[in-house]
């Protein structure tokens, strides 16, 4: 557990993903993860277009969620689950 | 026959679609099929981003949606009809 | 002539074009064609995502339209052309 | 000059533009180029996909447009400018 | 500091990136950047694609502020970033 969230964004529900970009800084940004139903399985699946067009957000913020959270995360998970 | 529905998705009606995925535990996505009246032979022509904007699902179970059963089945057709 | 239209495509006007699609089994969809004003040298430019996201089709038979008969008419007209 | 406007489309103003398309035969679309206060620069700047999806136009103009107008008047001008 | 903005884009505010926009020109089309919260780590990731739809912004000028303002300053910080 790191912050009472599963190691692995696949084993995160979708509060977890909602806290997550809470706690990143994105408080206002982090219901639209809710709304549209994502999890860690979906997290990890969304593309730079998902994040951009498909939540609703803002652009500048959006930019920011796709670059610095979205994309680190579905690298860190692939360095893990490789090999 | 499989659960009532053609072996080959080809030949799956709209209403076999619709079944398979309520089967699949997308209950609430489902009906999106019957709407953009998607049988088989349409099901087998979806791209990702047919899936993602042109159903009007949640970004999230449109997500799981494409790449766990429309991908698969997909693949699965076109290794039973190839060669 | 094949059946009251010119053999090319690209000599269709939107009147032909409405009524090949028509007659092949799209009654419901051909007038859309009508309003978009599209003519067999239009038609021959669509491509499968003009045909998915221009029309205000619904996407079972959008994805149907495209692959078995604009993109067939269109390799047909390509081939006949060349050389 | 040709036909009142600059030779190279680079230096047209959006009324250049405008009255391009209007002798082009596009009378009913040539306002959307006003609309958008797109001036020569822009049109030259302009892919596919802005003419279908940025001016509100019917598809069949639009992609009669784009083929046979700004396609066309792209490809000379860079023929023209590169030495 | 260049006309009151900090030399690397990366370090604007979103005010800064307003101010810039305003001050090239673009002054009716300067507050779309406020309106979505671009600041300049966002400009900088910011694609054509982004600028053109996701500011809601006339296309003539969107054209523009991408080619002319967007894309020198991301190969500018590019540059002096690199190596």
């Amino acid at each position: 557990m790191e912050n009472g969230r599963p190691p692995d964004p696949a084993d995160w529900a979708v509060t977890d993903v909602v806290n997550y970009f809470r706690t990143a800084g994105f408080e206002e940004q982090a219901n639209a993860f809710q709304e549209q139903e994502i999890d860690g399985k979906s997290l990890l699946l969304m593309t730079r277009n998902d994040v951009l067009t498909g939540l609703q957000l803002k652009l500048g913020p959006a930019l920011k969620i796709y670059e610095y959270h979205v994309k680190p995360l579905q690298t860190k998970h692939l360095k893990n689950n490789s090999s």
